[in-house]
């Protein structure tokens, strides 16, 4: 059955899932990039996200592929699909990873400003959603199929599907990484009320990965 | 020189360092005995708290380890001494371990409330200090000499002794519970605008331990 995940999520040891301040300088927020150091030197952030070959194997590396794989559909917040805020001045921004973005299936940008959908190369498709999150996550699942969805980000997007209980299964990295500001992940979430428990971890030399599973059984308020 | 360090503390994916609802049956709060599962089977752990032989050797038990080499002297709160609220009723409480505390060496509890001290088994002392942290800390300073201060916990002792500058390094090991309410350990503390940084991390089976040490040149405003 089609499941709607979140995927390699890097939490820094004071709970930030994102620095502050994001800009076209700073995607993940002033220090977030270490947020990610885990995955960045992996195969598969290194072939999918760099175009690079090479990279490093084993558990990291897993989570990162794991993460990619049988996703038919992915829903961006704004913030995670550029840092313009407000009104789109033009069609010029398409996101921050050039002409061949590393998803290849449609991607759904939650936005308060409607745009024209965008055809990239490679299979990705941007369609933007102004009619909120249960609407870009209908438009996802029809998307992706008998395939899962994955909630890509950032924060406050998987803070609002996380509470609105419409996420399955959540990998967190909980990292070295140390903020101080920035964008708390978990926060005020109470995750086993909304029916979460681990299922799995595993320690690296990177991070302790984490697997949060929610019960089908439970429904949201 | 002589150090003031927390260690040993474990935190979970949500960011707390203790459970809600301390009692007699929850000394770590409800739920907060996860926190601690990677150090209960510990060598060091078994024999020093729990006074049995045996237990795993390795990283986490290295770490345990370190917290307890060369200290001179404990900080406790009132908490991690007992459940007991307000004025003491009587002195029968002397703390959760036992006659025999895994001390060894004096340790200094935070209270409103006066008492006299109490001489235990194998070395530990328990002294009340009635007139706040620093008072405290001056204290535990003179008894350790040139050994090092421990700040035990719990939570509330943990943060006003790092908010207040006092603390050189803090080992934390983030696992893998998931508490969902509980005592958040860092929240609206910015440990890097107090001087701190992450100088080493190892992640094992069972958490990624950290630690951060603070630059001697950072003063508290």
């Amino acid at each position: 059955m089609s499941r709607v995940i979140v995927s390699s999520i890097g939490v820094s040891i004071d709970g930030f899932g994102a620095g502050p301040d994001q800009s076209l300088e700073h995607p993940l927020g002033v220090g977030g990039h270490a947020l990610m150091a885990w995955a960045f030197t992996t195969r598969t952030m290194q072939q999918m996200v760099f175009g690079s070959s090479g990279g490093a194997t084993g558990t990291d590396d897993d989570f990162v592929a794991r993460g990619f794989a049988n996703i038919g559909a992915w829903i961006l917040g704004r913030n995670m699909f550029g840092p313009i805020r407000g009104p789109w001045p033009d069609d010029e921004w398409k996101g921050w990873w050039g002409t061949n973005p590393p998803y290849h299936v449609p991607a759904f940008v939650l936005t308060h400003h409607a745009r024209a959908s965008i055809a990239m190369e490679g299979g990705t498709s941007f369609h933007f959603v102004t009619d909120g999150i249960h609407a870009a996550l209908a438009r996802a699942k029809e998307a992706a199929g008998a395939r899962d969805v994955r909630v890509g980000g950032g924060v406050a997007t998987i803070r609002q599907f996380v509470r609105a209980g419409l996420v399955d299964e959540i990998h967190l990295a909980l990292g070295p990484a140390l903020l101080g500001a920035g964008e708390p992940l978990l926060a005020g979430i109470d995750l086993p009320a909304l029916g979460y428990a681990c299922t799995e971890h595993v320690g690296t030399a990177h991070a302790m990965h984490v697997v949060l599973t929610k019960r089908a059984s439970v429904t949201t308020p």
